[in-house]
């Protein structure tokens, strides 16, 4: 399923349910922050090793697929309540990204060029 | 562009600066968790009305549409790094979804159904 | 109590429980970004006048109130590892406030002046 | 300065700039996930032995203080708010935890008890 079919879905789920009146932007990012975090918690303890050897384990990957589910569902609202397109935004962002983070400056480093 | 392709193009970026070593899920989820708090930034002094109304602020809709690029971004690179399909993952979570809120009992209710 | 003897008293409890182990700065910033999450949740889809009329919901002020001493204790165990003096800490940064934030270019005003 | 004192200076410094408008509990913890983040930034990209060696770096330090110190303000504020006693709820939490954590089961374990 493509994102615009997603959102379509995802706006009437919430028009039958009454939802409209919570999912202000205001509120769709407080709930992105609260998905994120659930899973952070996943990570919180393990080790950046055991962080990747996750994949391995079937039980933690189906918890990590549902809470990944669960921030692109808010995302998609969000984006569909503010009218962005959300592929287009990322398209955009990656092209400042391109000047920001200069190929032969930026190696081996992951802070902002501009920062240091 | 699709999500396939967005996903493709970072891997390639992302190996141009050899950050593939900070890009562990681990990692990842902290990044996601800053974005996002980049976002609540922008709402968390707004009533919620004003930040309905932010849409007609062209200045703050270009700042929003990029941080929710950069949310979809590292999203699509822990997506990555962790080989989940995210369109099939929101498929998968809308249909959990269907039962956990069942439209009647949900109905101007935005906590899940099991917690009441 | 005072936070030096929580400090202690929390060190102590980690110690014989083996957890220093986990108790890197980078994993205490994640645990407190959860135990974040964890109270705004209890907010994300209430009115701002709603949140403050919780005070008189003995149920989630139960909920609230061991949230919130989870944010400190987090925050007391990460101070605690970095050896910073949470108290002096907040008292320099008080000092920082009152010229970024002077008295009458910030009346009705929430966002940092100097942004402005 | 003790935790009670700093509560009154901060209510004071808020009321001078007409901010309690701005400082409902919703919009306060949304505040507290901002400042948190900015301490999560420091960390995202530095492997946990490079988080625990920052003690050493006195630049990437004293931006340390100032953003553990920022959250504090915002959780005493927050507090505050809802008559919450900061230290009572810590000392009530630590209660519950030694009985939620038992030294010996939570030995190497930084998983709750209950969840495994």
């Amino acid at each position: 399923m493509e994102i615009e079919k997603i959102s379509t879905y995802l706006a009437n789920f919430a028009k039958q349910r009454n939802w409209d009146q919570f999912h202000t932007p205001k509120n769709l990012s407080m709930a992105l922050s609260v998905e994120v975090a659930e899973l952070v918690e996943i990570f919180q303890w393990l080790t950046e090793e055991q962080s990747v050897q996750i994949i391995h384990d079937e039980k933690e990957m189906a918890l990590i697929k549902e809470e990944i589910a669960d921030i692109l569902i808010y995302l998609i609202r969000l984006a569909d309540k503010l009218e962005i397109d959300l592929e287009q935004a990322v398209v955009e962002k990656i092209s400042l990204n391109e000047k920001k983070y200069p190929k032969e400056l930026s190696k081996d480093n992951a802070i902002k060029y501009n920062k240091r």
